[in-house]
């Protein structure tokens, strides 16, 4: 089973690209969209749509997993990132690509067993589960790969949520 | 001139199309998007992107007008709404459409002289400057057509903001 793990931004999206088979994970792709702070906002919605629409065809995933909407204090910051998300939901939809959804305690937990890890074990786990020499950066991306992971084991035991369930 | 307002939603997006010649609004076309709630989300927001988008290339506009980000206390539905946002600013952006964003403070000076005018104030003005025999239904493209009024006004006044300009 092959999935896309999403951290949405709209100045960084994180990615990461698993194959998971037999209880094992195989990274295909990962890395980072990053768009221009002096750029239009419309415009980085632009840059990430093509982008994230290429990785969905060149790497050809089975399902996108990304993290449940929740809030922030910082206001203006989350709503940019919905709109962003809201044209990463829209790539995936375009492709026939079904959306699941965690939440930051369900990737953790699936990730390290343990619900109230901190981000530096949730990264260490990542690395150790994906075999790499250290853990990948930026951390949006680091966090696109456990998201992933976190998919992988989910959707094993049927554990998800499927994104029309939430409404 | 031409322009397109678009009242964002996830339900409903109204939207309104008026052509702007000296002093006078012509309505191209105005109506709403609507998607069924019984649909996951990730399809909603696929619908409004194709619907928006055939609108576009269909009555194509110079401008699109859009009221700017703002909170409400119902947090959940604003986030869905950001989201939804999203894709429309991204269907401007791929057909090389401008974004201006406005406050309704902004729409209702605009479109009726006058910052503490109510919403039914706003719809028989909108209906008069436009010359329609009733207020177009449903509020959203009522609003969506006020939205256009005001782009119109303010663009020629150049009292506009253009997204870029808020990030």
């Amino acid at each position: 089973m092959r999935v896309i793990g999403i951290d949405p931004g709209y100045a960084i999206v994180g990615y990461g690209v698993l194959e998971y088979e037999k209880g094992k994970f195989y990274p295909v792709e990962y890395g980072a969209v990053t768009t221009d702070a002096h750029t239009d906002f419309q415009m980085r919605i632009k840059e990430i749509f093509l982008e994230v629409d290429r990785i969905i065809k060149r790497t050809r995933p089975e399902a996108l997993a990304i993290e449940k909407l929740f809030y922030t204090t910082n206001q203006k910051t989350v709503m940019q990132v919905a709109q962003a998300r809201g044209v990463i939901l829209l790539a995936a939809s375009l492709n026939d690509l079904p959306v699941y959804e965690y939440t930051p305690l369900q990737v953790k937990q699936s990730v390290t067993g343990y619900g109230k890890a901190v981000k530096k074990q949730v990264q260490e786990m990542t690395k150790n589960i994906l075999r790499l020499d250290s853990i990948p950066k930026p951390d949006d991306t680091a966090d696109a790969l456990a998201m992933a992971i976190c998919h992988g084991y989910s959707y094993k035991s049927k554990l998800f949520t499927q994104i029309g369930t939430t409404k």
